[in-house]
């Protein structure tokens, strides 16, 4: 027993120092090894190492990750939209109006390519149809049910089964040294507080996104916070860091994203003085998931391919970097 | 060192078993013996002994503090409105027409009665003119510079020596016990990140308060975030509930305040199942700091002292219940 216990402590010594440990290797195992891998573990000995000039104080270790397309698929369209279409129809005996009514006549129908043309005027219409008037508690509830029987077209699996096990892996083992980890997602802050906590162990004060006004009020008495049919907040591209420093109040150290919507946020956090990680996930991997990037309507990256070579970006190939992609079913 | 372990597991052990060790008594030193010094650690033993029927798991630990008239003194102005006055003195030569405007000539005169007059309107006014165009790096350091030199009128003491000794000392009582502290605030978000965690412990992350909007942007080509003038969030009565959801997305099991500015908080928090504490400061010392309530301007408390018997909120009395007001100068 005194033995267990002066050997973790030990061990807990060896890891506060920021030694090269096996089991710190480990923890990437669904990573290739070779230099993306290689990148990541020397970043976070730079920046744990004890008396190191990149060293970074604990409190300071803030991690911000991008979530669709980055932590879970995107395609072949970010899973909130699937929801919002699929709550369309739920909702749709209440509303006769939308059988007639663009954009969820095309909802309903699903014609996609409707939709799209609808534009972001459109979506915007669907999403404060589908997210709002109800109270917090409420809508949580409804993603919840959705997640339970929601399919993805491709894969016929849960959404909830769509996150990259290399990523998970990547939240864990930054944690183990220290740092917190963010989700800094264009995707809705409540949507996404439903999975944080049990997908990727994120408690639901590190989730920020993208936001409703919301208004407290009693309700037969009791009190809630009720979801209001107005934008408060777009947590993409140059709102990213906008909505980390609304929420953090310090600039990260590292920046995990897969789009152009992500730019501002690898900027803002590798742009500071010291040791700094930019890592976008490409996707190249048709076999897979799915290969996009310059011309996806969805996680377009275009001008991170440019420029992460001259800003020191990392650029992760999932088909060549990654050993597997999904985590398992559970 | 190892028996020194050894005893300071077994002390860590009985800490976390709730046991009502004598360290934790100490822990509120300021605090008279008496029922509401009682009342705070039965509700803190209550909540944190393992096994115990109203236990909350160390991450929904979450306890919400106020800040003006709550943490430190509000009296005679807000120490935020006291460094707008003075900003906007400091401000003046790039102005030469505020010499002749309202807000700003009251301001520049001293005349409080005249800037009291102008209402919310004039107030916003000051803010925006005092509070926003610079980055928010500046502002911080504004910030800094202004409270190294500020005095307080009454007590000719720098305003950051105005904290209450008892509440500081309630911050590390509830963090030695699991529980995460947040400041929860109708003041400037970015004015209070500025001392929370030097005279709080309380790091950025878990401050919530007012805002500005913000936008980012290249300066010079590096990345900076420009504070704007116009109004993003006000922290206060119903919307501190909405702050706490939009931040914490957790409903709180403890809340301070000490104004009708705090109602919807304590309301919020208190009427969640289980045991919950919900606390009101009465400042009825005018002999060690001020005496105010129901009639006062600043700090109006009012509905929460007719409804604080029947809410079962502790309402403390400054002058009875504190054995020292202010933490003693450094």
């Amino acid at each position: 027993m005194l033995k267990r216990l002066l050997l973790s402590l030990t061990l807990a010594g060896s890891i506060a120092a920021g030694a090269p440990a096996i089991a710190q290797a480990d923890a990437l195992a669904s990573w290739n090894d070779g230099a993306a891998k290689a990148r990541i573990v020397a970043f976070v000995k730079a920046t744990t190492e004890t008396g190191g000039k990149d060293h970074v104080a604990p409190a300071d270790r803030i991690a911000v990750f991008d979530n669709d397309g980055t932590l879970w698929s995107e395609q072949p369209m970010y899973f909130q939209l699937a929801f919002a279409i699929d709550r369309v129809r739920a909702l749709a005996p209440q509303h006769p109006e939308w059988k007639s009514k663009q954009p969820f006549k095309a909802a309903l129908a699903g014609d996609m390519k409707t939709l799209a043309a609808s534009g972001e005027h459109g979506l915007v219409e669907l999403i404060m149809a589908t997210h709002a008037g109800n109270t917090a508690d409420e809508f949580a509830q409804a993603v919840r049910d959705w997640a339970k029987t929601a399919r993805h077209p491709k894969f016929n699996r849960p959404y909830t089964e769509l996150t990259f096990k290399p990523m998970r892996e990547l939240l864990d083992y930054l944690r183990a040294n220290g740092f917190r980890t963010y989700i800094v997602s264009g995707g809705g802050i409540e949507f996404l507080r439903v999975f944080a906590e049990e997908l990727y162990g994120v408690p639901p004060e590190q989730v920020i996104g993208s936001s409703v006004k919301t208004k407290y009020e009693l309700r037969d008495g009791k009190p809630a916070i009720v979801r209001l049919p107005e934008i408060d907040f777009i947590d993409d591209k140059a709102g990213k860091p906008v909505g980390i420093h609304k929420f953090i109040g310090k600039r990260p150290v590292a920046a995990f994203g897969n789009s152009d919507g992500d730019f501002e946020m690898l900027e803002w956090t590798t742009t500071a003085p010291g040791a700094r990680l930019g890592l976008i996930v490409h996707h190249d991997d048709e076999a897979r998931e799915y290969a996009y990037d310059r011309k996806s309507p969805i996680g377009k990256l275009d001008r991170g391919l440019d420029e992460a070579g001259k800003r020191g970006w990392l650029v992760v190939s999932m088909k060549n970097d990654w050993r597997t992609v999904y985590a398992p079913a559970r």
